[in-house]
């Protein structure tokens, strides 16, 4: 049980540990204000250069004021270096040493991103903490196994070189970069990858490539394997993990930070998750039901006393208020989740704490692979 | 200049005429939450019984405590009675004395709507106004002379013959009944409705069968005869009517009471209403505008700060976000409207209000024709 309380202090703010963030992919959470993510209870939040840099720009956004001022965003922000997407979303025409060639989903432009120019775009873009530029090779189920281990290797030899030259190339002060560790399933990568990735004096340190296909067992190994290797004094931040039970299952490894879009884009499809597990909005059984998602929950849907009937009908009449409440349920019902846990390791009193929580006794499904899914 | 300041009392609450109520049609007024439409001055909001009808239900809505508690809002709300669209948007298969019938968009069921359904199904909604259930013949521009006359004609006296059993039915004392006066552009037609609408004592008296598809011109004709005809101590409501310009004329005509589905439907296109005119946000000149839609408009997109260059790349990259937040700047671009259209009236000092408005001296496009429009 490696489970541990932590403050993260930004120039925008601090934020207690362990956090969720919330997933604003383009600067924009869906269908919610500012104030209606600060309502949720998130109090930092997560950005990915690599839509930004597509759209509108990472130099725009600059000149606006950085992401914090365009998306009127005064808490602390962190924005993911743009590698996986580039890696899993976009047409590629080249990888090499240099980084990644691909062409712009919205204009068919030929776009180049590499460590240089991921630092120089989040530079642009002004979050609080920025991520190294990373070689996330998806999971790869239908690759040979001497092909994938040696995919899976080069990997993580490729994402130390372009740490050193992210390192080098970052200069902004009032910026922490993170670096972060791959090596897929192969624990043994992972120890490796751990010991050369901390050689490097950064201010917090990340899991990547999880998530990416390999199942909930897999992801579990990894995280249990790994993140106790990290240094103790920094923040450990385990990226787009998860379901309930997959962040309760790392926080008892000791990981400090995590970022999913579950919350979101499980809830524009009415999905609701709840303390004793998800429910499907949609479904006829809601269609009398006056009751709020959940009577304990103090969110703006359940607190402002919408009944299930009510978001049952939005979603069935393709009403945008439906997305937009339910969204705000589940991220409001994910931090609710890591205030419970916060108090609970603070009370040393994990086992009342699950008991509390039915949800993180289940398998509720994989956690999501962002791969082709360009609107989170 | 027949212009009137007022009070509607209804047992839900008051508000100021002349007053514009924004549309709520399936009982969501889109991306906004309640919280958020009260945030831009609405007192009194229009829901459509014909959308709720076929779902998610009269009877379910009463079930559930009525359209109030359905929807969280818990000032006045008005109901159209359905007829206008049963006539406009349905696949129709019959219309005779007792009403129409129609297959529903939904499910395909057969559904009959007249006069005393209508009044059954406003019933159980619960709306604190409600609309007698009228035969709202389109525009017809298609239709030859003699053929037009005849329907128009033939709409009328429809329409009084169905007020009376509308009346006849109407047995909730907690909803205010009102009369729609019909007639097309036939100004001895609309003297004649008048005359026969306001023999029945009711709680006030509407304007119906514009804004379809007649015209600018032609509405303004209509509504400078029609609206000082009626009586002076009953409120007065313009429907479904329209651009500023079009309401200012109708204030100047003695209306009260104005809905319209501009500010929602064009603002979740990317239009913003201005005190100047409208704008286009998705055009490349707002790409790097670091100003808000008005500088002095206090409502939560301008007032929060987001400027037009973020708004723009909200509709660029299809975030619901930007609907949401031109909704509410158009929404709070109308309430001032009449807000200073109120102020105006009480200080004597009409002139003044027009030069401060801009927009109203122009003709902006045509009212919009909510035909076939289902989803406002």
């Amino acid at each position: 049980m490696y489970a541990r309380r932590g403050r993260v202090t930004t120039p925008n703010g601090s934020f207690e540990t362990p956090a969720f963030m919330p997933v604003a992919t383009a600067a924009a959470m869906k269908g919610l204000t500012p104030a209606q993510i600060r309502g949720t209870g998130s109090e930092c939040i997560l950005n990915n250069a690599f839509h930004l840099l597509l759209r509108p720009g990472a130099e725009r956004v600059k000149a606006l004021g950085g992401v914090h001022k365009f998306m009127r965003w005064s808490g602390p922000i962190l924005t993911d270096s743009g590698g996986f997407q580039a890696f899993s979303m976009a047409q590629i025409n080249r990888i090499n040493e240099d980084g990644v060639t691909f062409q712009s989903f919205i204009d068919g432009s030929t776009i180049h991103l590499g460590p240089e120019s991921s630092m120089r775009v989040q530079q642009d873009l002004g979050a609080d903490i920025v991520m190294a530029f990373d070689d996330c090779p998806p999971a790869g189920e239908s690759v040979a196994e001497p092909e994938r281990l040696k995919r899976t290797l080069d990997a993580k030899d490729r994402t130390l070189r372009w740490l050193g030259r992210c390192v080098a190339a970052h200069c902004r002060d009032d910026q922490a970069l993170l670096g972060i560790v791959q090596g897929g399933t192969e624990l043994a990568l992972r120890t490796a990858s751990v010991q050369e990735t901390c050689a490097f004096d950064l201010a917090g340190y990340a899991i990547g490539g999880v998530a990416v296909g390999e199942g909930t067992d897999a992801i579990e190994r990894v995280v249990r394997h790994t993140a106790p290797l990290l240094p103790v004094d920094r923040p450990r931040y385990l990226m787009g993990v998860g379901y309930p039970r997959d962040i309760v299952m790392a926080v008892e490894s000791g990981v400090d930070m995590f970022d999913c879009v579950l919350p979101t884009r499980n809830g524009r499809n009415g999905m609701a998750f709840t303390r004793e597990g998800a429910i499907r909005l949609r479904n006829a059984i809601h269609a009398d039901d006056a009751a709020p998602i959940e009577a304990d929950c103090d969110c703006e849907a359940c607190g402002g006393g919408f009944s299930r009937a009510y978001l049952r009908h939005l979603f069935l009449a393709g009403e945008m208020l439906g997305p937009t409440l339910v969204s705000i349920h589940n991220i409001r019902l994910f931090q609710r989740l890591l205030l419970d846990i916060r108090r609970a390791i603070d009370d040393d009193a994990w086992l009342q704490f699950r008991d509390r929580w039915p949800c993180v006794n289940q398998v509720q499904g994989r956690t999501p692979d962002p791969t082709g899914v360009l609107d989170d």
